[in-house]
């Protein structure tokens, strides 16, 4: 048996693998948020089933709700035109992913293949997700957002609550 | 004297001449227009006094409000994101044309320089605009659009007036 010391260690050390680790997502949906009057881009871990919900406005929904639904509209778009200009310098995105939380406000990259060299630039997930399906490249999330998320998500849960939501029971 | 008919000539000569030239323009201003709840980008050509008013969404209005204002805000935006792929490349965007006007909508252009080649693709002209504004890059309009908006200008104008605005006068 592994002394108890010992064993909380190893946990730990799993943690912060896991949260080191790269998860890959893929788009679910959009939901439109009457609260906040904008739009949950919804992305889901299909191997640990995390859910994570991103909040975007109304043209970064728009921009991705386009590429989910293949339509191509008569005028590029923005990412649409962000597209062609790659297109024809012949670079490619290797991949996006949503790098940090703070604040309730996530933080992403974009990974370019460029000639021979790589690059990277810091991007707003909406603006990384909506390049991401236009390019066919896949949308990573760290385990530490993932993590971040989940305990984010209940502060502000637990913050909405208001008192008389204590009062409410279906007893 | 040149005879009528030959005068005639030389002037829709010029004409045609005026149409098909670039005119440099610069953006005066940002208005909003509460009627179609949009923005109202006025381009200026300096030399003329041409004015050309382009409707943009609210999204669109921003990014170019940013770069007026010299704003840089805490996360790139879409066109900031696409200025620093483009330096990542060391491509140069050499100068933004607004193209065309059809059924209200109008259509540009930015041709970049990439390497030793250049190449040109379409766009929104609130994308040109706002990637111009970036990158320091020339607005162009061409006459035939100049000429067209103030003819298009008209027609919705005189459309939109109403019976009892016939009726207003100051006498």
């Amino acid at each position: 048996m592994v002394p108890f010391k010992v064993e909380f260690l190893i946990k730990i050390g799993d943690l912060e693998q896991k949260r080191a680790m790269l998860n890959q997502m893929n788009v679910r949906g959009l939901l439109f948020d009457p609260y906040n009057n904008a739009y949950i881009v919804i992305l889901r871990d299909e191997e640990h089933s995390d859910m994570l919900p991103i909040w975007v406005g109304k043209s970064e929904a728009s921009a991705i709700s386009f590429a989910l639904e293949k339509i191509s509209p008569p005028r590029p778009m923005t990412h649409d035109l962000m597209k062609t200009m790659l297109d024809n310098m012949d670079a490619k995105v290797i991949s996006t992913v949503i790098t940090d939380l703070k604040d309730n406000t996530y933080f992403a990259k974009i990974h370019l293949l460029f000639g021979d060299s790589e690059f990277t630039v810091d991007s707003r997930p909406s603006d990384a997700i909506a390049v991401a399906l236009r390019t066919e490249a896949p949308i990573f999330a760290s385990g530490e957002v993932l993590h971040k998320q989940n305990s984010e998500e209940l502060e502000r849960w637990l913050e909405n609550l208001k008192p008389e939501d204590f009062g409410k029971s279906d007893v």
